[in-house]
């Protein structure tokens, strides 16, 4: 991409065991476009961390503690509580890298680790649809949107609202013009074959069926 | 989810140096969620394999040799020619694999890959929307559609388009209720914040940014 469209933005993805790839890997394709962007996978140990499937792992290139001070932090999601909340040293790395970062995101439950940091304590933020009420426990107003900007806070809802949130962030950093040709350039004009993306618009059947199979909704007894 | 929804599915995804993430992940996210299917990544070595902007490592679990017979294979796409025709021992085993599949798919460029194979032979094809003209070179007859089916082949557009394949994979090998419950489950409600995905909607000048900028263009001197 052209030169005049050139900002150094250093952008770390955090991983932790159990993390929903698609929500990690969403806005790192568009993220990584950027000209001048350097996208770094981190953990609190470098190596292969594995996703909630199983069927994956992904390597963290760094550990958290060598994250220096990114301009962008993102935090997946994952399923069920104990893996979203991410244990300790990620909270603790979230608190911290969000003093020095220019934006605090997160896709999908990723909200909830940012909730459990502390970071969303009465600001408007999203999540997964079946997350919201916990979402409004961890102290935050959740808000049944695709992407939710409150100041430097940006929160995205389920999984592949990712990718629509990085488009989003593209445009206020570096201009419409840079977001939409790298929304061009992976060829995001979806078709998807149902509507049935959302709780609004999916039949009640398939709704429930979804709702029943929750991990998340199990452990919570909702 | 429900067992009635349970149906064994092998499914295979090529990793090679230079493949594009989301092209992997994206249908990855959606298959992995089919009751009783089971993804594998694999590669010529098993390991760590390098995605084409060199930010991130997938890890192969599997060498190719070791694969078995799986019931659907997936290659994605990756920038540049050489990297798309991607090697001898990953087009050998896609023919080998393409023998026994009961659907050989491909996501972006990943389709030059199938072509150079010899499998897409007179076939309707699709491809990212700069690579149609090479497709054709290839020997398939491209066409600018999201999702192509011809027989058990079936190709994607660039990068994103594989979430849209895999669904409309899923309602075919498992009906519509599984595939809106994935939609559903994955959040797939896609709000861009552009109507700039395809280039038959992006604004001209963005149509033309991208162009300029893409390898695979150079390489050709299109």
């Amino acid at each position: 991409m052209n030169d005049q469209y050139e900002i150094k933005t250093e952008i770390a993805i955090v991983l932790y065991e159990g993390f929903t790839a698609l929500d990690a890997i969403g806005p790192y394709e568009v993220l990584s476009r950027m000209p001048g962007a350097r996208v770094t996978f981190m953990a609190v140990k470098p190596g292969p961390v594995r996703t909630d499937n199983g069927m994956l792992e992904l390597v963290a290139e760094r550990a958290l503690e060598q994250a220096g001070e990114p301009d962008i932090i993102l935090v997946p999601g994952g399923p069920g509580d104990v893996v979203a909340r991410a244990g300790e040293p990620v909270l603790e790395w979230v608190r911290e890298a969000d003093r020095t970062s220019t934006w605090t995101t997160s896709v999908c439950t990723g909200s909830l680790i940012l909730a459990a940091a502390g970071l969303l304590d009465g600001r408007r933020a999203t999540s997964h649809w079946l997350a919201m009420e916990e979402l409004r426990r961890l102290g935050a107003e959740p808000v049944s949107e695709r992407v939710v900007f409150d100041g430097k806070l940006v929160t995205a809802a389920g999984v592949s609202a990712g990718i629509d949130m990085a488009l989003t962030f593209v445009a206020r950093i570096a201009g419409d013009t840079l977001a939409q040709a790298i929304q061009l350039g992976i060829e995001y004009d979806p078709q998807p074959p149902f509507d049935a993306g959302s709780p609004r618009t999916a039949p009640a059947q398939v709704v429930e069926l979804v709702r029943a199979a929750s991990p998340r909704v199990q452990a919570q007894g909702a």
